[in-house]
């Protein structure tokens, strides 16, 4: 595999502007090229493709959109070898260069051996990565050590849109030979030191919109006889979670898995250099001091995060506006064994609660709009022992075990459909930014993992 | 005057883009080809014009913005007439047709008698139509009643940027022959009845920043071990007044001006169908039942309103972000007797003790980015008494003697630099819309209210 073709491959396909978060035909146009240039890529590669029509999405405010195919592709189906799933999704978060990137965010730059561009790390640049080792054996004329399957999606930042169906039908079908299923759509916890990871926390999102009227007031000709919308709000969003991160919804706590010495151990035996984390992210201070408290509160404790405001004033500059209806979004990260059901259930009734004493003649409105279950697997598996050695033979050090604080929902939902062992093998070093301004995913990570999927083919073929 | 031909100007005026609080170069083209447009009209109405260049404008963030010229135009000087000095302005607030207006904000579009579009009201039309009143006077052949002076500026809804310097420079030159102000930039506060306004609030327009870092984080990577900066935020803004509209400002109250019986009787004179403004405006619920609380809420008291955050998520859709830099804008509407600084000086304590009690490591920066005084007029003056009888003459009618909640403050600033009295003779009715979404003018209201001022003249003549 030619580094430079790996490279140009990575630059073509983040110029597409494949982003699933905001509804809009022109980036559903691009979702559907994304998905029709990898569709070829395999076939070249030699593979059975079949892109499956996904039908369309109904949203909230009556529009319908059609949803990109999902890739389902097969090379190889020798049954003396196992078989080997590998799932990623080639849509993207939003992106605008004037949020602060200092490059475009849909052209692959090049500075200092960090690949920058939208996608780079989340998802394009993995799911290129295996692409490029099946390409490795090609070009040498080897016989691939396993069969191997494709799952691809462009959905999964808008969560997963119609996934788990297909799932459920293909469950004899597609998914009726594969022995084992591969994700790559996490990130190490260290910029240099490879990990597997075994577990992920879940995600509810809510909205709660606060309505007075459709239109909004003039501050000057309505401020002090109205209960302002924003106003509710606010006391809504304050009412979530305190200063130290603890969230205040009645309940949330009460099934979180309890916790043991043996795992403790677990968080001990991870390097985690607090300080380069500290730094290489960025930030003055976290809300802990210690490693163990850091992971712990980042894979196996609820988490509530404020994401912002529609509807409000947004812009640079000062509007003396009274916004009538505005909709606030948060969402809280679920560990086992929380269920997403009673969340809702917990975070709205807490909502009602709140909004009830203010006594506000507004209208509101909560809706849970993703819910996403976490997920958690047994690292004795024989494709986690195979990823260790891989690990082992192309980095020469043994990964750190981890867990994600991100939700890959595929990851549960292949776990409980399928019933295969599921592991997720990031290629992207800490610092990658995704979902932020400037992600990007290293040269040499991009490279280095390319190499590990191909040991990752060997040392599985030696195990199956 | 032909009601088609003030018809047709309005629409002209409407559709320059003259919008001057998004500060970007787009909009600067178009008010300074506002000032053009507007200066040519006078010109042409026989006025002695000046454009005053007004030089330019450093942003918060090191750019810099022209600001559009300043127009001082004088029709007739003879020292036997009075003097009336005509106050307008041609900037509008942002409109855009995606926020919900019906039809589009820059092409004024008549429906059932209303003339939509942004400026129609604030304050386009107005301007209009004391230009209206003087060309019939041309039209007729007749000579006007009074010595009539304009000054017309572009920057009202960004605070007036450098006006009062240059009133100040024109106190003994353009304004020493002037004996009365007349602003024509609020509303009535019926739909049928017109009004004479003598005070207006003043504002106080604070931001309040909270930054981790100048970068985004996502809300699976590291929810849980932040301090998040929309958490801040939230706790900040949900502070500084109660679900009953009441200021928890401390100190914010002390200065306010004490109620009197006489004052309380000025309100119960006016007529206002409470049923009737609550449906009007759309509102379920007011914050106050009865009409004296509601006008002193709106006139004699401080209100504040959050208007929204910059930096946030603020788009559809379920964006997993911790936002990394936030922007929370409120302002507070100020009344007789507070004081801008004090004001300043006590909400910043306000929230700097707030976030103290926070143990945040975000950096928190509290600014105010505007703030203007209120005003309060003696209504015993000569114009007031002109404005009176031309009212009855025009409408048949007493005027509601009124306050406006809005901020106006050039009539503060008139009053103080130019020590000549200051009258408000609004035109619009109250369901007018000014800064929000479907703005219109009554084409009732446009028509009579230049006959108003047409009949201002007349009484100003024979009071002087």
């Amino acid at each position: 595999m030619d580094p430079k073709l790996g490279r140009m491959m990575l630059k073509e396909w983040v110029a597409i502007e494949s982003d699933s978060v905001q509804p809009v035909p022109r980036f559903r146009r691009e979702l559907f090229r994304m998905m029709a240039v990898a569709a070829d890529t395999l076939q070249r590669l030699g593979a059975r493709v079949t892109s499956v029509d996904m039908g369309s999405q109904q949203l909230p405010d009556g529009q319908s959109l059609p949803i990109p195919p999902v890739i389902l592709a097969e090379l190889g189906n020798d049954p003396t070898k196992g078989t080997v799933c590998f799932y990623g999704h080639l849509d993207v978060q939003p992106a605008d260069q004037g949020d602060g990137w200092l490059t475009d965010p849909y052209v692959l730059t090049e500075v200092d051996g960090k690949l920058y561009g939208r996608g780079a790390t989340d998802n394009k640049g993995p799911v290129l990565a295996w692409i490029n080792a099946v390409s490795a054996f090609r070009a040498l004329e080897q016989d691939l050590p396993v069969n191997i399957k494709f799952i691809i999606e462009g959905m999964e930042e808008a969560g997963s849109v119609a996934l788990e169906e297909l799932v459920e039908k293909e469950k004899n079908r597609f998914f009726s030979g594969v022995d084992y299923i591969v994700i790559s759509d996490n990130l190490w916890i260290s910029q240099r030191k490879p990990a597997i990871t075994y577990g992920t926390r879940g995600n509810s999102y809510f909205t709660v919109e606060v309505k007075c009227r459709d239109q909004d007031f003039h501050s000057g000709t309505f401020g002090g006889i109205l209960h302002e919308p924003m106003a509710d709000l606010v006391a809504l969003l304050g009412s979530l979670v305190d200063s130290s991160g603890h969230i205040l919804v009645p309940g949330i706590y009460d099934e979180v898995a309890p916790l043991t010495e043996e795992e403790i151990n677990t968080y001990k035996a991870i390097h985690l250099d607090l300080e380069e984390y500290r730094n290489s992210s960025r930030v003055e201070k976290f809300l802990f001091d210690t490693k163990e408290e850091i992971l712990m509160h980042l894979w196996r404790y609820p988490s509530l995060s404020i994401h912002g405001i529609e509807g409000a004033f947004d812009e640079p500059g000062a509007k003396t506006v009274i916004p009538g209806q505005v909709i606030g979004k948060f969402s809280i990260r679920l560990v086992p064994h929380m269920n997403v059901s009673v969340v809702e259930k917990q975070v709205t009734r807490h909502l009602e609660d709140v909004f009830s004493t203010r006594n506000s003649s507004n209208k509101m409105v909560v809706s849970m709009t993703l819910g996403l279950h976490p997920w958690i697997a047994n690292i004795n598996d024989t494709q986690y022992l195979a990823a260790k050695r891989a690990i082992r033979t192309v980095f020469g050090t043994e990964p750190d075990m981890i867990r994600d604080g991100s939700t890959i929902p595929i990851a549960k939902m292949f776990q409980e459909i399928v019933h295969k062992s599921v592991v997720l093998i990031p290629l992207g070093a800490v610092d990658d930014g995704e979902h932020s301004q400037n992600e990007k995913i290293n040269r040499w990570n991009y490279i280095e993992g390319t190499k590990l999927f191909a040991a990752f083919f060997l040392e599985m073929a030696q195990l199956h």
